[in-house]
């Protein structure tokens, strides 16, 4: 999951050492996830004379930027060189800034890895230049940030949250056999990172027919609780959601919200009272007008959203372009003859992107025209796969 | 893909050190790809004093194995380890055995991972004993050897070669889109691991249609030169395959087989002249029967071949339970709505294997069961996954 920073190694000749050290900042800053949020993740570590003085990461919303806790383990930390995943931030939020941290504690020399594309907080690193700093970064691509940082970097433009979608596959690409009986696809050891990956988000979002059949509780039961749980969302379009959705609101704490169209609303919240907060969307021959939903959210709060399923609501996220992170699941399992392939075939209109893989070519050649995949096809491995126990994830990133 | 070697670190005390050593042993082993067969791939480092005196690996068959070749380098071995990814053959072979120039180096003690099944060559760990050398192995299990060696580990009672598949799939588990109209699901670096992987077989396998639409050449153009050319095999149940096979035989080198059934084989040997060996084939009313086609091949003297589709051929195979591994190439492209599933729907009925996956269980509370999936199922990773650019390798082996 270590970007290469190439790109940064060339151009400012960092070091073997330099490289190693980003490259652990980086790393520290994963254990933030499901705890900083609407903060980055953010790791540091500070070095002398080869001697690592202290490490620390950002470890929860309101509580010490990364380069603060690492430089407070590190005690006397004046000469030396402060690692850190992000520029170090020069405003006043939640602490006070860390570039005035950083200069107080006399460091000598600042490696940070990702811009700071904040309008306040951004720009720290040109302002510890001007006080004598010597300061290296950023290095690698934007793109590189977002897989590390996926909310964080997410266009605030949109307009609607950062929405990840959760896909379990078998190896031929389908959900379930013949029939549509459900089948755990995957083992304990992937539904545990699912339970990691929720503690990262602000909702989680399915459609009526797998909450009830998958797990009715979307909760986050795994190794880190979130500073937040994410609100459940129920997408329900004909408004049928009735009292069973009592375990959505008693197992999260929050009111859980379910979104149907526009005039089923209000029968559908006296229905359920206090048991729901009820969202009208508009409907579409397709189903929810999905853009509008993810405004809805987004208007309450919700900056990032993850996508459970079922088939036909990824799809339709797909279709629409409103993806911009996919944890796919592969499990070794053959469903073959029959079984229901990853999205349904009546799923709504696969749009533009269905002409995104290349035209065949007839060469004779394919192997050795050095012909290069162009990142505009729509998406892009973001991290290395890992292997939880015998699935595999793989984490794709839509390409700008 | 180093395997943990966990089960033979807690039975043996092998040290951190022994565990490396034994690592890159298994490591170098693999640049035998393509080169060593029927041989097994197979590494060997000479240690003495914590001081590495020399690496080896077999590099082709017939040459040097690669304790003998690690040897070499070291020189003077008196008194150092051994370390190596098979047992010492004690066999005389197309060379010497190892266990003797072993011996006769004066190596204090030898470390080996999987143990040699042969009847001949295999029991060269007790007889060094015997000698006085102090030899710690087997480790790991059966499994992970065939992992590294899946030909040498293929069962030899099952009188028919070891069957690899290879499957490109989008992320939606789909191989084209609406229509079929072909596209490069795959990047030029998953192309180039495929060139790599064919130099390994003996046999590369596919359906009539796709060798046409595919590739003709199914010759193995890349970093590696095999020892001998795979011999492509074209599965052409109709006898349609006319003179474009010229293709098939001009670039191999050697004459292609087309396999077809037993009514037509005989017109269509005479329509194709030198062209290509036609193979008589049992149909049924799924196709050619594919057991008798491979126990042909068998017969023939190709004891591993590479499928390569088209989807039907595949499903065939997977169904009648004869593949033993799949190299999965996954492309970040989604296909979406009408697209070819990876199988087709009407491909032969996928039998028991269908079953496989977990009954989905109405748990409220999945994740905490700690219920571990069977091997049984079918499939297992055998390796760790693979970034090729933005594809990602799975590779399955079937469970045993």
């Amino acid at each position: 999951m270590i970007p290469s920073l190439e790109s940064g190694v060339g151009e400012s000749g960092l070091s073997e050492e330099d490289h190693r050290h980003l490259a652990r900042a980086i790393e520290l800053g994963r254990a933030g996830w499901g705890r900083v949020h609407p903060n980055p993740m953010v790791g540091a570590v500070v070095v002398r004379d080869g001697v690592v003085l202290g490490e620390g990461h950002h470890e929860v919303l309101g509580g010490a930027h990364a380069e603060v806790a690492a430089l407070s383990v590190a005690g006397d930390a004046r000469g030396a060189t402060l690692y850190t995943s992000l520029e170090p931030c020069r405003h006043h939020g939640r602490t006070p800034p860390c570039t005035e941290a950083v200069h107080a504690a006399g460091v000598a020399r600042v490696v940070f890895w990702a811009a700071d594309p904040g309008a306040e907080a951004g720009g720290g690193g040109e302002l510890l230049r001007k006080r004598g700093v010597i300061v290296d970064g950023p290095f690698g691509r934007r793109e590189e940030w977002r897989a590390e940082n996926p909310f964080f970097f997410h266009d605030p433009d949109s307009a609607r949250p950062c929405v990840a979608l959760k896909l379990a596959v078998s190896f031929d690409g389908r959900i379930a056999p013949a029939g549509g009986r459900r089948v755990w696809l995957t083992g304990p050891e992937s539904r545990r990172e699912v339970h990691r990956l929720r503690a990262g988000f602000d909702a989680i979002l399915v459609g009526r027919r797998t909450w009830e059949a998958d797990d009715p509780r979307l909760t986050v039961r795994g190794s880190i609780t979130p500073r937040v749980a994410p609100v459940p969302v129920l997408l329900d379009r004909q408004g049928r959601a009735t009292a069973e959705l009592r375990a959505l609101g008693e197992a999260t704490g929050a009111t859980g919200i379910v979104a149907t169209s526009s005039e089923r609303a209000a029968a559908l919240q006296q229905r359920l009272g206090a048991l729901a907060d009820v969202l009208a969307v508009p409907a579409t021959p397709h189903g929810l007008d999905l853009r509008t939903l993810l405004a809805s959210l987004h208007e309450r709060g919700v900056t990032r959203v993850l996508c459970e399923g079922g088939g036909r609501l990824a799809a339709s996220l797909l279709s629409a372009r409103l993806v911009d992170r996919i944890y796919l699941f592969v499990a070794p399992v053959f469903i073959g003859r029959g079984g229901v392939p990853a999205f349904p075939l009546d799923a709504a209109d696969s749009g533009p992107e269905a002409a995104a893989a290349h035209p065949a070519r007839r060469t004779r050649d394919p192997v050795h025209t050095g012909e290069s995949r162009s990142r505009a096809e729509g998406w892009h491995s973001c991290a290395d796969p890992v292997r939880f126990g015998n699935d595999t994830l793989i984490v794709l990133d839509r390409s700008a």
